[in-house]
This record gives structure tokens, C-alpha cells and sequence, in this order.
């Protein structure tokens, strides 16, 4: 669902730059100093001329490019969605579901994603163009993810019709609710929960178009 | 799971204040203004002075009350808690968790109120106060409803050792998805989803404490 590895490339290799010319190197120095910033701040924080200074670019730059504070992290969210993890095929739906729901789980618990989704749900929640580019960002994840459940229904494990992109959804769904709705706690029998959840009701047909 | 009432009190009868002495007018009157702020503009546009001007209180009594911004919508939200809607009693399960995601379905799709929950999620991934106050109001919420679990338990429809809070939280998290993380539309079929998932799984025992 979510992935962390540019964060982690970033903090293993610092000074890093993806290949890619001039604009590229420009453009990944930029996100990666307004993930920090959002990291240490948040969105109500997030400020260009201090990104634009910690990424070594020129103000002039940033403004013209991004715009704004949202046009960063609309940025960001489109980088995010470009970096895609393969999904899990482990051979059942429990255990793909379970994969997703632990991925969710240990990337909304790490100390710098967990930052990083608070900060870029606060900013859809402010900002049409954060909220257009979160909309995206989890439409490829639900994308990558449905033929889980396409090949479960390939196997018989879920009915024909069965709704992929709902499954999946009802993975992730109590996990971001305690981490962004009811500010809960987020422990590792949640996710469990989660996947066991969704695969039960998949398997009984609760999932299935009308 | 949510309520409106405050609200719908306040636009059929403008001017209309609660019961109480000139500090619960006053409250009143702020929380009115508040909230009409956030409708407006949401949370990061949320300005004491106006909402002092708006609510026809001194500028020194909102500051001195409420502090901030996240006072505000910290104080809007244990306002929000405090004001109970009964949960459903319809004889079942099925009837009991449907009626609770029809009623956060019409709450987060309507023109006023959703508004006022994408601004108290906003609030609450920004500053730690309303995150506090957010979690409260869910926790009173989840509260109302756990009876509908519990009778369920009671009349052998689910396991006894289910996790009533669980259930409850499994009907909301869907809508809460869509509606503040996958920023995807809701529909009244989401609501029946949502609930007959929570209810298949809840009679499977997917949420019996481990």
C-alpha cells in the first residue's frame, strides 16, 4: 500500500540523487527536503523559501515550479505514487491480505512515514490539489493490490464479482482510522484483525457488486 | 456515530442560545461562530478575532478562553461529544450496525457537517491538543453504540468474547477511508457495505479478543 523506499534510500545514502538530469536532480532534492519538513513540522509548517534552502536550490526556483506548500506536496504524493512495491503473492488471499495490512501497519508506525501521512491527509483536507494527489497516490496502491483478489477469485477462494479495489480498501481502512480518525494506538493484532476481517467477509460475499 | 444537532438546532432557530448563565452564552455563541469558520474555510483559515466578531464576544474573552485555533476546535469537538444522540435499538444486529453507517454516511456527505469533520481531522493531524479532543469524541461515540454489539453478544448472534468497540469501528472506518484518506465519494451503498462487512465477520468471530 505504502512504501518508504525513497525515505530509506534517502537516510542510508545522504546526498543521493536519483539518475536523471538537471530538473530531476532538482526535483528529487526538493521533495526530499519537504518530506523533512513535513516530518519535523507538519503541513501548517511547511515553508518554500526554508525547503528551498535545505535542498540546496534557489528560491526563484521552487516558487516557480511548485507554487505553494500544497503544490509541494501534491509533488511529493505524485513521486510517491510513481515508486510502486510489488504486492504480495504469497499463494492464499489471507496471506496477500495479511502482507497489506502489515505494510500499512509498519508504515503508519514508522517514526518518519507515520509523520508523513498525517501531514499529507492534513494537507488533502485543506487543499483540493493535496486531496486530488492523495486520491491518486491510494488509487495506484488499490490498483497494485486488487489481483490479490482477482486471483482468489481465479481459484474460487472469493465469489465472481467479488469487488478487488473494496477488498483492499477493507484492509487498510481501520488502520487509518485509528491513525487519522479516532487517534488510536496502532498495534500489530490491528492489522491481523484487519486482513482477517476482510478475508472472512470476502470469502462469505459481502464484497460482491450489485 | 456523529450528530448534528447543535447544528440543526442553530439553523432552524438562529439566534437561539442553550440554557445556562453568560458563560455558557458565550461558549455557545463561539462554538456557533467556530464552526460556521470551519464550514467556511476549514481549519488552517480559522482566525479568533473573526470567530470573536462573529460570535459578538470580546476579542480578550476568546483569546483568554480559548487560547488558539486548536482551543477552539479542541473545545468545538468536546462540545460535539457532549451532546449524545441515542444509539440504535432495532432488534438486531443488522438493523443496529446499518442504521449507525447510514448515520455517518448522512453526517460526512452532509453540506454542513462534513465540512466541519474534514477541518477537525485536519485539526487533529496538526496539533496534538485536537488530536486528544478528536480521539474523545470517537471514544464517546464508539461508547453509544457498543450496546448494539452487546445485546447481539446477549442474544447469541456473535460470539460471547466479541470485542464490541471493534465492530463499531469496523462500520465507521470504510466511510472514514474514503471520506479523509482515499478522498473517494461516498455513496449510500458504502454505508450498507460497511455494515453488512461488520456483521458477517462479527457473526464469524473476526472480532473475538484474542
Amino acid at each position: 500500500m505504502e512504501q518508504n523506499s525513497r525515505l530509506e534510500a534517502a537516510s542510508l545514502t545522504p546526498g543521493t540523487v536519483r539518475p536523471g538530469g538537471r530538473t530531476a536532480k532538482v526535483r528529487a532534492a526538493v521533495l526530499e527536503a519537504t518530506q523533512e519538513a513535513l516530518i519535523e513540522g507538519g503541513f501548517h509548517a511547511l515553508n518554500l523559501d526554508r525547503v528551498a534552502a535545505r535542498a540546496g536550490v534557489g528560491k526563484t526556483t521552487v516558487y516557480r515550479r511548485w507554487g505553494s506548500a500544497a503544490g509541494l506536496v501534491a509533488d511529493l504524493l505524485r513521486d510517491m505514487a510513481e515508486q510502486s512495491v510489488p504486492a504480495a503473492d504469497t499463494g492464499s488471499l489471507e496471506g496477500d491480505l495479511l502482507a497489506n495490512a502489515r505494510l500499512v501497519h509498519r508504515t503508519l508506525t514508522d517514526p518518519r512515514m507515520g509523520p508523513v501521512f498525517q501531514a499529507v491527509i492534513a494537507a488533502a483536507a485543506c487543499d483540493e490539489e493535496c486531496a486530488r494527489a492523495l486520491n491518486g497516490f491510494y488509487a495506484t496502491r488499490i490498483r497494485a493490490w486488487a489481483p490479490c483478489v482477482e486471483r482468489a477469485a481465479g481459484r474460487g477462494d472469493v465469489p465472481v464479482g467479488t469487488d478487488a479495489g473494496e477488498v483492499v480498501r477493507a484492509v487498510s481502512a481501520p488502520l487509518y482510522y485509528r491513525f487519522a480518525v479516532s487517534r488510536e494506538p496502532l498495534h500489530e493484532a490491528d492489522a491481523v484483525r484487519a486482513a482477517a476481517v476482510a478475508v472472512t467477509a470476502a470469502k462469505a460475499g459481502s464484497f460482491t457488486r450489485n
